[in-house]
């Protein structure tokens, strides 16, 4: 069975994510953070990890683009999860019973609406989603709930009292799969990488030209401040193609001639908002 | 007295950035959400909001973005605040008294390192950081400490024990002050725009051409698929220059052409990274 790190508890939106990537006959190493998820797989204590690189309403997880960069791993893989939200309790305990609604400040902040119709039930802050609904089930609570994922319900035997009760629906985390080796799977029509520029006009033009001229798409360009090198610029790009092959080929050996920086993340087949 | 809405409690990150762009003589008005913010100056029962943009570590806080456009305010300065966290105490309570340290899950996790050297120190999630220094003031804990930024510690008349235990020095959060009717200041020679274009291949090369055809230089930009116009990506861009004056007026005069919508979010002056 493919070990997989993860950052976060079982039940997580990350293990849901790593179902939906690999399926469910995978063994899920929790980690206490992201570094925590890379090293395991440094050290061959982990086959794949599966991480978060940006949701549609918080922006990107900087972090592991930077874990990305430090370990040069490749990523093979991406999943856009729906975040949905379910009101979670032990079986036996009824909705109308529920005094306390355990779980993490973010995930209780996007359900606003359903706690200005249920006063009954008190938000409780905690450490995390998929974390509540185990301290719930273990502290064999009559009146407590947890707000967390579908996969927490189910890895700790709870039940789903309310299901999507979050205010936004268009709430989408893109989680990535990464393994140690590059290896590029059939299919694979999307490209991640990663460059630097002077900061001087038009250097970014110039580097995007050599994908325009090739009439190759772009799915994401993000730049960033780079972290103690100032008046340079990190971006993050996504283009569909393959490395390896033309024009994306080309396109990068182009673009190695305009940067200062360039490390190709990883190429994979790109999946759907759903 | 200016009346200034911010997210979150007295003390928190927000109040520290509007006092670092207003000075100390204002009115600040906590609200519970973003939304709510940007709500009082649209009632005028607030003269300015102070948000955050984007976040060295956690990138770009789309929501904001979302409530820009949606409310057609007038963005007329910037701040980087470096986001410091204190071990804070009521006035009395020595280091080695302390047992519960209270504060938001994100900034405890940013003090793993404070946390493993300080074993005789609990780590307890609340709701937010201001609002934890808040809470221990007010319960007269002699065995309580909260993490918050310094303006807590200044808000609620509490004692900070340690300064900067936070693990990443360059933690970094951009906030912007925003204003109902646009006015730009004198020395403004930064602006935001948010535009889309149709996902063809080179339309965004088209757009950067604008710029780099002007020797205009970019400080930011950022794709985000458009929620709800599948295929169409919105684009944050941040230029050196004015939109009423050449060549930054001309530059988005040639942009209208070649977008499918256009918005001047704000002129401003630059704030460096310090």
């Amino acid at each position: 069975m493919l070990r997989v790190a993860i950052q976060g508890e079982r039940g997580s939106f990350s293990e849901e994510a790593a179902i939906e990537l690999l399926g469910r006959r995978i063994s899920v190493l929790p980690c206490p953070t992201f570094a925590a998820a890379f090293s395991l797989l440094r050290d061959a204590r982990a086959d794949r990890c599966v991480v978060p690189i940006e949701n549609t309403l918080a922006g990107s997880v900087h972090e592991n683009y930077d874990l990305l960069l430090e370990h040069r791993f490749w990523v093979e893989a991406e999943w856009n999860l729906r975040i949905r939200l379910m009101l979670i309790a032990r079986h036996g305990v009824a909705r109308r019973q529920v005094r306390q609604v355990y779980s993490h400040p973010v995930a209780l902040a996007q359900c606003r609406g359903f706690f200005a119709r249920h006063r009954n039930m008190r938000p409780v802050v905690a450490s995390d989603t998929a974390g509540s609904v185990k301290m719930i089930v273990e502290q064999k609570s009559r009146d407590a709930a947890a707000v967390a994922g579908p996969a927490a319900a189910a890895a700790y035997g709870a039940h789903i009292l309310a299901r999507n009760i979050e205010d936004h629906r268009g709430n989408f985390t893109r989680f990535l799969l990464v393994r140690g080796a590059a290896r590029t799977r059939p299919g694979a029509n999307k490209t991640s990488i990663v460059f630097a520029t002077r900061n001087i006009p038009g250097s970014l033009f110039r580097c995007l030209a050599v994908f325009a001229l090739r009439d190759i798409n772009l799915t994401k360009i993000e730049s960033r401040p780079w972290r103690g090198r100032p008046w340079e610029y990190l971006f993050y790009l996504d283009f569909l193609g393959q490395p390896e092959r033309s024009p994306g080929r080309e396109a990068l050996a182009h673009l190695r001639e305009l940067t200062s920086f360039l490390r190709v993340l990883g190429c994979y087949p790109r999946s759907s908002l759903r």
